[in-house]
């Protein structure tokens, strides 16, 4: 006889550092039942003055903060990031929560457009109603507020599926929700793996809010485009920066460009993929991002020391090592730095590639590791036109002291963020938007308010 | 030995007064070269000032100005639109144009959201490329300057593809683009039926934005979906209206309702498609309503005093027949006014229903011709309760002399649109949007501009 307990579906969580499993989590059952109590619930949340809401969240902010530690080493611990910048990861995630809270009262307020005699025009800002946020491992915190705290602000139910590599975060995150008073049906997260992700996907939900890679972000549009109900799509990036001969400080342009490319592992949507060098400096930035890389040392990511952690899924260590074989094959020359005690499979060394062209994979296909190929180019025309043929259009950088040169390429690229003498940046103030593979639609900044609204237009005669 | 020319697909268009062939329209051939045109013209469009762009809309607007008597006989001939009602779309087109005029400056420009010391955050708004704009036969001038005028003052290129129903405005529009200085390139018509709709489908076109069934538009996001660019729909309507006892000019009531359900024969999408009324006044409406569309006559299109011409498709004739034959079957009572000098078979008389309940067709599905319900109701409530139980979300109307059940009712309204003491209304300063199978994104107002841009966020560091 064997006991009911045992047919219960549950998400194993493995520490990268470790190999180690460190929780079973039961997945989601009768997913259909958590979306009537949503839908049920949604309309009362909706109704409470904005101040409530803002309350609510303004406790979560506060969770956040005084728990800081420990939810530094739960996401740590599932995921391998290094410690610190776990405790960054958070500290960023309450900045964004401030923004939204400081900007939402004004961005779902009503307009009143036309006043004039016997007739008013009014638009009125309305929540979508239930959302689905099926979220990302690499910063769970922070590509999760920028969809669940605008969302809950604005009035609207979420259920909230956290990445099976992110899943202790998700729960975390759910609990800490209904401490800071916002009610158990309207914020839910969904736990489980594809199977529960194909479940919330049949909902018919208001709304679909997806990060993570193109593939699975095609996938998921498709699937729900019959509903004709919003679909934001966060995916990947093949993120370029261009260094110009016209920088008098060369070296600290190293360290922004090699923390952009090392930062996380380089598990992120925005990290630098891929850098060109004009050649009369080409040289002379190899040797320094090779000085520089040497700080960046893999290690435990619970020492305060490490820079780098293990890999959060092992499987990309095949995508990687083929990107470098592939190189290495096409006469690319290839310098792997160290790894300190390597305590799991998980690691994978920063490596660096000189002597790069574009038909390497490499430099065309996403990374998402600490892998970066580094190409000379003789003029910023050319730079441009490796930089601008890519399917993915996420975001691009210059650095240069030369602002002319940065404004024709921030102009010419095709990405929805650019940057000048920065990378890898994410701003609550700025919209944050892909471009063709990079996905559809935005959060963040007043424009990512409106994502989770609706308007509704009043014609009104008296 | 057959004629080269005798292989050209052509396409055929019916005046559905005389049911006389009136043209034959060649079949857009190469519609991929036409794409490739339009993708390397665009960008020097979108280099422009905006001031040139205005300079050629302002043009075209003037021509419409110029031209309305020629062109409205054009639009009457292929629609079967009552030529006061072609002259008054004609003039509705004008003032859409102005307002677009007036605010594209505005919402296209960029914008400074941080300057601090040393760094400085900025959102640019940039066209979104070539785009696809599949049109409507109901009003070809007002669905068409909602989507092409907004599309081209911001700098897109736009692959129009007007109605099989409209084909010969479609030209008109092309043409009048030209004269107005509008490169062929930027501008262009696609005409066919489906099959030429699909090869539009089939291009990479960097935004799809359709008017018409929730049929087809279902079909054409599900199709386009894969290519993650925006997809807008406006598509139908199941439009309710409730009249409240609290109504001291019930004739002037009637007459707005009335006109609201038989304008342009119902074939709109915000056409009144259903009638409430509260059951203290309910039979006095009927009479009222009754003696108020006698007024509407039906007959020859270019007679002034025609209201109601032949309908634009002969097929409609089966849905509306159907929903009549159901209503009379479940019990409700009929009355069908006179046509005068019957011309075509293509009419159908102005049809009232009185007795009807929620579970007849006419009151639940699209009718999209002059066949309206008129269902008493017990109160504000019961009203509420079933204008919100249907699949469309467009617009919903109350007329009251009391704001706070209007407030109630609009409140409650899963509609992108809710009017007070009017209905049937479209304003160039408010969002159109539609909600369910009304459809999904939104044109007119500040809202409908950005939709033709996309955002790119500046990070700027000195």
């Amino acid at each position: 006889m064997t006991s009911p307990f045992e047919k219960m579906k549950k998400i194993e969580v493995i520490n990268p550092a470790t190999e180690k499993s460190i929780a079973k989590v039961p997945a989601s059952v009768d997913i259909p039942s958590i979306y009537e109590k949503a839908r049920n619930a949604q309309k009362q949340w909706a109704k409470q003055d904005l101040q409530y809401r803002i309350d609510c969240i303004s406790r979560f902010q506060k969770e956040l903060e005084n728990k800081k530690d420990a939810l530094a080493l739960t996401l740590t611990q599932e995921t391998g990031k290094p410690l610190w910048q776990s405790l960054n990861e958070l500290r960023g995630a309450g900045l964004r929560i401030q923004f939204f809270i400081d900007n939402v009262e004004k961005y779902m307020q009503n307009e009143t457009i036309t006043q004039e005699e016997g007739l008013l025009e009014k638009i009125y800002y309305e929540p979508l109603g239930v959302i689905g946020n099926i979220s990302a491992w690499n910063y769970p915190y922070l590509v999760g507020v920028n969809v669940f705290i605008p969302a809950l602000l604005t009035g609207n139910a979420v259920l909230y599926k956290p990445s099976e590599y992110a899943l202790l975060t998700g729960l975390k995150i759910e609990s800490m929700m209904q401490d800071s008073g916002v009610p158990k049906e309207i914020f839910v997260t969904i736990i489980g793996d594809k199977e529960e992700g194909e479940k919330l996907l049949d909902l018919p939900l208001d709304g679909y809010y997806f990060t993570g890679s193109h593939k699975t972000g095609k996938y998921i549009y498709e699937k729900v485009a019959s509903k004709m109900v919003p679909c934001q799509l966060e995916l990947g990036g093949k993120d370029a920066v261009y260094v110009s001969e016209n920088n008098e400080n060369l070296a600290k342009v190293v360290e922004g460009v090699c923390e952009g490319v090392f930062y996380n592992n380089g598990q992120s949507c925005c990290a630098v993929e891929r850098i060109y060098v004009h050649t009369s400096i080409y040289k002379q930035f190899i040797d320094l991002f090779y000085e520089y890389t040497k700080s960046w040392v893999a290690g435990d990511p619970l020492d305060n020391n490490t820079m780098l952690g293990p890999l959060t899924r092992k499987e990309q260590k095949k995508v990687l090592q083929a990107q470098l074989d592939d190189a290495l094959f096409k006469g690319a020359q290839a310098i792997q730095l160290n790894i300190k005690d390597e305590p799991s499979s998980y690691y994978f060394p920063p490596t660096i590639l000189a002597n790069v062209s574009h038909e390497m994979t490499v430099m065309r296909e996403e990374s998402f590791g600490p892998i970066i190929g580094i190409q000379e180019v003789e003029h910023l025309e050319e730079a441009i036109s490796l930089m601008k043929d890519t399917d993915y259009g996420l975001t691009s950088a210059i650095y240069t002291d030369e602002y002319n040169e940065a404004e024709r390429l921030m102009e010419e690229m095709d990405t929805g963020s650019v940057y000048l003498n920065c990378c890898d940046r994410v701003s609550p103030n700025l919209p944050w938007a892909g471009r063709k593979n990079s996905g559809l639609g935005l959060t963040l900044s007043y424009h990512g308010i409106r994502s989770f609204l609706q308007t509704k237009a009043y014609h009104i005669r008296f």
